[in-house]
């Protein structure tokens, strides 16, 4: 079974090396492998970290998993033609379409979401709906091969879930247990709903900085 | 505020990934720079990503944070010297020093620990004692200016731990809210205590043979 993750200058890290973590277990036996337009480094959001792209998407025609992570820049990958046939291709023969984030976007702009119930970033709930998706504030999204994950740390979430679809709750269980995924955060301010207003507004000010900085 | 993600070949990448996306924040204002005893990419445990260091240990005297990330295999950083030395060295002059997962043993081994509460990931919490450490049983273990967090993904609840103390409460659930960071494994499976007996069976299991094959 081989998983294609997505890369691309401006990708953030978390929603691509979350699900990395708990899918390169040896014990599932994945081919994991990322994967970019050209091969090389891919630099994540304001260019602090290199990630390697091993392959390219030519070299990579047939994942059985393919996961888009996002990016705090959606037109990084919403606006490469190259990438979203690519995405559009390789999903006709996934067994698993995935996506962390504003990684959702990316399968939108491709066409894969339309008339499916998704998620993204909480931030980007409403860019779904441009795209015939119907926008789904849960955690991680099913809707037959296709799975959406919410913002950034959702994925660890994600590919706990879709372990155990594939492998067993047994797997998934160890896989969890292995990377001691036992979360306890100091606050409850994970999801808009539960945040105080005021860092609510606090984090779309932020979000509006991000988007105007860019290492793409 | 300079803070330095130490990598190194064999390094496991969300131990490294979690807190980086955390303190990344521009809102903190935090030069994150990733450090390794030479530039260039480091591959992470059996070699399917590549990280990359954009400075040298020697241009990075005086991190105001030290971050040391965890492997498969602690020998990585506990087998060389040049990184304990350094370790060593600039943990005279940080204002917080810190591990996730197997990354405490590199600090123990630089003997940062000596008299210290501290922790790691859940299999290795003994070999802390060798170094003088007192093993403990908590996801993020503070003891001064030396704050250690529990396996692999600990790392995350670590970084906001540390950006409460550092920026204030709102600051840290700002950062949570950016990343959705509202954990919701499908199982309640992260730590020994509660993953069923066979699964942490089949977790030590799958760690001897991790421990078995080296990228490094």
């Amino acid at each position: 079974m081989q998983l294609a993750i997505l890369l691309y200058d401006g990708v953030t890290a978390l929603d691509a090396i979350g699900p990395y973590e708990v899918l390169q277990a040896p014990g599932l036996g994945i081919d994991v492998r990322f994967v970019a337009r050209e091969k090389g480094m891919k630099r994540t959001d304001f260019g602090r970290l290199g990630l390697m792209a091993d392959y390219t998407l030519k070299e990579t025609p047939r994942p059985d998993i393919l996961l888009v992570p996002g990016t705090a820049h959606p037109q990084a990958v919403m606006g490469d033609p190259v990438v979203l046939e690519w995405i559009a291709q390789v999903h006709k023969t996934t067994k698993w379409t995935t996506s962390v984030c504003t990684g959702a976007l990316g399968l939108a702009a491709a066409g894969v979401l339309q008339g499916l119930k998704a998620t993204t970033h909480w931030l980007a709930l409403d860019v779904l709906k441009q795209f015939g998706a119907i926008p789904t504030k849960e955690r991680v999204v099913r809707q037959g091969k296709v799975v959406t994950a919410a913002g950034v740390s959702s994925g660890i979430d994600m590919a706990l879930t879709l372990v155990a679809e594939e492998f067993g709750d047994a797997a998934a269980q160890t896989a969890q247990l292995l990377i001691e995924y036992d979360p306890q955060p100091p606050f409850d301010a994970g999801s808009p709903d539960k945040a105080p207003p005021q860092i609510v507004i606090a984090a779309h000010e932020e979000f509006r900085k991000l988007s105007q900085k860019s290492a793409v």
